[in-house]
């Protein structure tokens, strides 16, 4: 079949690809006309299809339906592509109704990411917490919202700004979207966090018991040191570029279990259940009960210039940016 | 019902206890008619039933039966005690035929931890691979033979030896009983530790797939590395002083489980499945399949002295002796 691009965003893992240091890799290839193999860079995006064999007929496609895709490696920076239908996950019509583009095109990772983690590890309950660091990440809402819909409580850390008053206005952002607590980096590894964090949590009577990290370092460590006994500590990232540490008698008294999470392994591993988180969140966004986190977009219309294109994927390699850089397609 | 000790060790968890280092603490009373509560030190042993009154017999106890203790923090380092029925669990007569003092003094702690910990992460089959640290150890050596007797393949780490002809009789020593590799830690953290640890495992046919450390440190983090995809990594001691140090890559993209175990917390939890462990192993002690760890035994007779004793304990305290030393109780 041909697709269409339709949104495709640019996540901190396609750099990592790019720069060779992901352990997923993409699709090399003569196909595209050039003589030595190359790749098309992105992960994540939602295509429309324009044209089908009797392949993709058979297996029940039809003009105009979204596709996302099934796995990592396609290559989603680019307006057009030819697929299989193995390639791809069909967003049925009732799942896309009212959904846009940038919402069906960033609903693959981020929120499939926090989706996964919190219904994977030590089944949390209504009423239960969970920390996570990275609060405002593009995860981290999702874990925020996702917790709020299912009755779960969450303690949010995020960076400390030396703007105060941005600062309080990211923290009050998070409460608006379901946050119960927010707290800087240096918040959590101040003195008197336990007995703080004991009073949030009714006296220690609702302990925490989840943790998601994507930092690592010192302050993945304070964190853990938050959990309750025979609890789990999920790590999907290491922004601090730092391992984690882990004091002994946090495995062998306090029985925490470390874990990572990988979306794409879990994706490939489990495709049914990344389907069903997929349309789970779809609808909750239907039903604005899901915020978007905010995204930065790229117009690439017939006339954008390559350059400017490279141009905003530096900026995300190169750091921080409010929001998403998001590639929205021209109807070329 | 009274209590007469037959055999108690020291292990390094009292020792831990008594520097007050360990979240277990021992049981506090003025019963021993001194006007400041006092503790006695031990926390595993057999003693024998001298005397009962109704309660005990209406528990199905008998003066001559053995019994160690249910939990930790009874104080086992003593001639005589009295105990509750809760306090204690019998050895049925079949269990204990055959079995010397020693051998049922010994049996709650080590060997229970290489039980559980091979039996409790990762279901382990017939002819799969786990990898330990501290091999020579009292819980090492239980895991080898353990092992062994399951159909389990090892890679077994021992620290190096200046005396190298001492190294190489440990190694064999440990080949002896069921190790199918033996390795210094410096071998562990060498180059091409990666191939050879291929050529082990039938070419990565047969991944290794469990890990047990008592180390922690770099040398941990190196075993970690040997590890496949989706193991498990149980953490039981720290004898480095050292925490453990993750890469973010082992969590989230090889997918490792890093677990603690701690034999005092499972034995509570679990009262029934420690039991059938103790049965399990003293049945193989029987049938000559499961041979004692070295140890040395320290005679505690009517006329010996008070400081002698605890110049043995000392010496546990000051670090490395060769065999776990154990008191053994003349009848008095």
């Amino acid at each position: 079949m041909t697709l269409r691009f339709l949104a495709s965003p640019i996540n901190p893992a396609d750099i990592n690809q790019i720069q060779g240091v992901y352990p997923s890799k993409p699709t090399w290839t003569t196909g595209l006309g050039t003589a030595n193999p190359i790749a098309v860079g992105g992960n994540e995006g939602v295509a429309e299809v324009i044209a089908l064999g009797e392949q993709a007929k058979s297996a029940g496609y039809k003009r105009g339906d979204w596709v996302i895709m099934k796995g990592p490696g396609f290559g989603t920076w680019r307006t057009h592509a030819s697929a299989t239908p193995s390639q791809v996950v069909k967003l049925e019509d009732a799942a896309r109704e009212g959904i846009t583009p940038i919402q069906a095109g960033t609903v693959s990772i981020n929120p499939c990411t926090a989706y996964q983690m919190l219904k994977g590890f030590g089944e949390l309950k209504e009423g239960q917490w969970f920390i996570q660091n990275g609060a405002n990440s593009g995860v981290g809402r999702a874990a925020i919202q996702l917790g709020r819909v299912w009755g779960l409580k969450s303690v949010n850390v995020i960076r400390g700004r030396d703007d105060k008053e941005a600062e309080e206005k990211l923290k009050k952002s998070l409460k608006d979207i379901g946050a119960d607590v927010v707290i800087t980096d240096t918040e959590l590894q101040a003195q008197g966090i336990k007995d703080q964090a004991k009073e949030w949590t009714n006296g220690g009577r609702e302990p925490i018991q989840l943790g998601l990290n994507c930092v690592n370092g010192k302050a993945a460590t304070a964190m853990a040191k938050l959990l309750a006994s025979d609890s789990h500590f999920v790590t999907y990232g290491a922004m601090s570029k730092q391992p984690l540490t882990i004091p002994a008698s946090m495995l062998i008294f306090k029985d925490i279990h470390f874990h990572g999470f990988w979306v794409s392994k879990w994706s490939e591993k489990f495709p049914d259940d990344k389907k069903k988180a997929v349309e789970e969140v779809l609808e909750l966004i239907r039903k604005g009960e899901f915020k978007d986190t905010p995204v930065d977009e790229i117009k690439w219309e017939w006339e954008t210039k390559g350059e400017e294109l490279i141009a905003k994927v530096k900026d995300t390699l190169e750091g921080y940016r409010e929001g998403k850089g998001v590639f929205v397609f021209g109807k070329t």
